[in-house]
């Protein structure tokens, strides 16, 4: 009873980046089509994208209320099973609720919600439905940030006591609010892109990248974001101080002016016993650290990598895999488990192993926190 | 009337590493879709992928003569656009003769032939039949090796006196030739693989990779081929010594028993003006050399690469893309040339950019000449 | 009337490193000898560091005040020129008055003395009595350092907006308190290091460096000092948010508990035009970072780099020079403004940019703040 | 009775690198002092570089017969012990023999002389007067390249199969024998710098890394030398295939036009368990390659380096030392093996680990051989 797994998206439509990132990932391992899409707000625009990906007119629609409510009207041999969520930040949870209402699965693009408050009912409808929800944390994809992650967890490293996650990006360093960058422009804007600019857009991954490899909770912290660009709303660059549970400290730094770097982000880890490196610009290489022998060079797909880490590469050691199978390494371990549920079987572990309403959660609690923070004289913050 | 271009493929079946990697490059546009197939001389493992890949029994065929022939039975609106043969070498001839035959487009998987004889009879049918032709020459799909190729032929680094390229590999270090890897079996094999090993499996693609990036044809060369593991028949490593025309030199190394690397191919490249260095396992970073000023560090996706560079990467700066992008782009410039002929329209140059029939044959003179050379007492051989 | 310029050394006995560098620094260029010492508390000790210099036995002390006072009794063209103090940070004080009050020129070890009280009066009396004095901060010593410093003074990075200064070690990671380790016992100790522990000794380095780089002063800091060992006196981690005159945001981390790095010290500077970044272990290579072209990589000797990054170096571009000759540098630039004196001619600018008592108050107050801040609920404090 | 090594230098006048570089290296451990010389066929320059050393006038002496004369007249107390030449390779075989004669130990630059029979003679008379010779090939002296050799000799990598050395520059990419450039100048005229330009200058060392670290003896070689430059009348690029006893292959290539490159001179060394990469240019960093788990980063001055490494480095881990530490290893191992001699004891074998006369006949033996291969249609030619 194997088939293809039945996407519909709501946004991505002409000069979407995410977008087009989304369906690449989405068709890369053939395991998963897309049936229909609302692609703009606008259907003449959602229409031009819909006939790109050579859908029917019929199943490319006018909104996603609309979409939605169609689609769950289609036989089960054709309706789409999923609906991907591509939209600015603002326009996340009305989608996601319709979605579940009717009882379709979820892939959502980060960060989870526009407040809070909606990201702890979106989890808390989805832990009713239990529906399956993936949420687009990319970074967590890589085959050798899992590495990292099963490394830590069984005791490679030893107790971890100091984290540093870095993301330095340069492309905000100029004043955009005006210019036609779609990527650039919802961004900077707090009525779309929510209380955070830079640290909801990828402070959070930071955030995220920190707690999946260490499998340890923030519990305070504390904050200073800025904001360098002239007449920008929200900030643009930001550094926190974190505390986790069991006494490990954090350092979190995140930036959008940092003139010339691209996508650098980085994370260093270090316990008792041992210290791991990654950077997502070289991402099939992972560095472990140790204190009285020669630190190694673990790559992606080489037969000493955990099965985690193997489940999610395509190719032979050597042959760089990057950022877009990154992306479909979500896709397709959310496509393998909704293809159990069709089954009825029980998904494998590495299946499961994809960001989902508690990493959302978690995200939005610490762009909460963090922008608290950042205007408060008091100095420790408690996660909110 | 654009529609997704319909593909065919022939060999890749169960363990087959470059027939899933074919695949996965032929999805990842969304312009290609997989609509029938022969992956195995076994029937019930040609099933068996073919069902994997969703496809109806009756486009899973015994044989490639019976594809081919069912196939062009088909409406046009329901067969197959062009034939993908992913066989190893010595059944590379006989499917792609018949498609053509019978009108199909094809992709090929490098080398050409078996022998240089067939080489130039396929060239001579390709050119015959007028049809697109495409050979996986995958390290030229990379941005930067055409930002490469693009900077030499403008004139940015004067008149080329010198290119280094060099291609080490550690997996065929020990014997493999009673294992059961499907990669290795046949590559260790002269009735399979032709009269080269590590050669005809990457030195050829080194080949490639210089003339490629600077324009020149190699005039001479003297080689030496060596086997280093006991009892194997064919080349595990060899250094080949080049002359262009026009007086540049190359020097050409290649190996299959380097332990410990993984895919470590580089070429460097030297004018009178400047130099430039590419790394296979970094590959969207390309170093431009200078004499008096600092080195660049150029990267896929800036605004400073050529159209042709731009054309080819799908994300934005810092977000690596990797082998299955660059495969992808072979298939994708492949399709998108398909596509002007279904429209009638003249294809962009960015489009043409992939490697044919001329860079096939090449190949197949390069494992011809590099193969006498090395048995040969006479110092420089004309490339036969 | 050129000669070599003569130094004493206190401190720097058997089992000292840091010792051993100062006089391998010393005699790299030739321009000073080693004309006596007391290199030890222990006047066993420091007859046998004494007799491994070739130094007569008259020329080797009991202790620092038998030697200033009896050099001091020799004639003008036998006796020391300058002290070199490398004692532990409570036995700098001592020493460096008496040579001042003697008439002596001084090197200091940093930090530059054990509380900040003593570094204001030492800062004074080095004022009053005009005497050439020049404290290792070694890293400023590097030519990349000193092309990074020029440039950013020079206005290519426009005005600076975030820095980011971080300086891991791994060899504290363990309980050395009992251990044998000479570097390791002083600087866990609080009676001998100070204050402060892993912020003494290496973020002061983080700290100048940033300072020197950029041109800015520190305005206030809000900071965390760790100690992940059990029963360390000591801080031997912390992180510091740091906010610099005109708006310029710092970060700065260091830590010697974290396994596998060595001396991983590197500084990235963002302005509003540009950026640079310099790692310590890859001292020869600065890279500089633009928006809209290629970053570049600069590297030592090279014809493009400024009078005070040639001045510092010693070989043509490719030959690495490391930390020995960074630290020479120190000495030779001090050496050739003691000789200027000696001829009665003005130092060039290249000679006098060496680390002096400025830079001493600066790590001095940073330690007194960075300590206080740790401990206060305050978020914000003044450098004190 | 251990007392300063004392040195009379024949060479390394104003504007001479490579004088000046033998000068700091002999200074940094302050183990050898110079005490006269003749430093210029030009006995102002002499006189002019001398007094810059700070030596009395009646120690700087208008030809090395004078310096050599006269010094072997002066009291055992006084008289210098070693010479150290450093003239251009045509003025090496005269003061040599005259220092054997004269019972004087003596460092050489590379390459050992001006043709393969006055190599031979010099050979015979070291080993004829048993006196100490040390031969400046300068890279033998890092402590990871001592690394590399000690764990290719205790076995790690296995029987070695595959050596790559290259050495590229870019420095004489453009005509610089009309230039002033004192060091370009003497190295393109054939009567001052032998039969080969660039094969001897800098393929020398190319050849001698690779045997020293394998400790291999090539058996015969084929090559072909270029001269890329305009009227240049000597080499100025090459590539070797060399075959090794016991059936290794090497690769060496050698070049100074490649422009944007200073000294990226590395190697790469495989055998049947292993393999091994250094790079000058980050010369502390010695990679080990293994077939089926991560290759390791090896660092200078860890405590899992051999004795021969540990013995060549002065300052921990992380602390970068370059290439004058390099130099000043063979002159301490000399000078410390000239103790040995004063001291009538035996030398330990990390003392006489530095290149003497049988490096230098090679050396010779390559560069008749590498130039006679080149012109020659013979494909392979025995080492002469």
């Amino acid at each position: 009873m194997k088939r293809k797994i039945r996407m519909g998206m709501v946004g991505g439509g002409p000069g979407s980046f995410i977008g087009a990132v989304h369906r690449i990932a989405a068709n890369l391992d053939g395991q998963i089509e897309t049936v229909c899409g609302c692609f703009s707000s606008q259907y003449e625009k959602s229409l031009e994208t819909g006939r790109e990906l050579y859908l029917p007119d019929n199943r490319i629609y006018r909104n996603y209320t609309e979409m939605i409510e169609q689609e769950a009207l289609l036989s089960a041999d054709k309706r789409m099973d999923f609906v991907s969520v591509v939209t600015p930040n603002h326009v996340h949870f009305g989608p996601v609720f319709e979605a579940l209402n009717h009882g379709f699965h979820v892939v959502l693009d980060k960060p989870m919600t526009f407040t809070l408050k909606e990201a702890r009912q979106m989890k808390e409808k989805v832990e009713q439905t239990g529906l399956v929800f993936a949420l687009t944390h990319t970074y967590t994809g890589y085959p050798m940030v899992k590495e990292a992650r099963q490394r830590v967890l069984r005791g490679d490293l030893g107790k971890i006591r100091r984290i540093y996650v870095e993301y330095p990006q340069g492309w905000l360093a100029e004043d955009v609010a005006e210019s036609d960058n779609k990527q650039a422009g919802w961004r900077v804007d707090p009525s779309r892109s929510g209380i955070a600019g830079c640290m909801g857009d990828i402070g959070t991954h930071a955030f995220n990248l920190a707690e999946y490899i260490t499998g340890l909770k923030t519990v305070e912290l504390c904050a200073e974001l800025n904001t360098f660009v002239p007449n920008r709303r929200l900030d643009d660059d930001g550094v926190a101080m974190l505390r986790y549970e069991g006494g490990a400290r954090g350092l979190l730094a995140a930036s959008q002016v940092c003139i010339g770097e691209e996508n650098s982000f980085f994370i260093r880890v270090y316990g008792e016993k041992g210290g791991l490196e990654w950077h997502q610009m070289e991402p099939n290489t992972l560095i472990i650290k140790w204190n009285n022998k020669p630190n190694e060079i673990l790559r992606t797909s080489n037969g000493y990598v955990s099965s985690f880490s193997a489940h999610n590469s395509r190719t032979p050691g050597g042959h760089p895999e990057g950022y877009i199978e990154a992306f479909a390494n979500i896709y397709r371990n959310f496509a393998l488990t909704v293809q159990c549920r069709l089954e009825g079987v029980e998904p494998k572990p590495e299946y499961l192993d994809f960001p989902s309403v508690d990493e959302g959660l978690r995200g939005m609690q610490f762009i909460e926190t963090v922008v608290a923070s950042s205007s408060s004289s008091e100095k420790w913050m408690k996660i909110i």
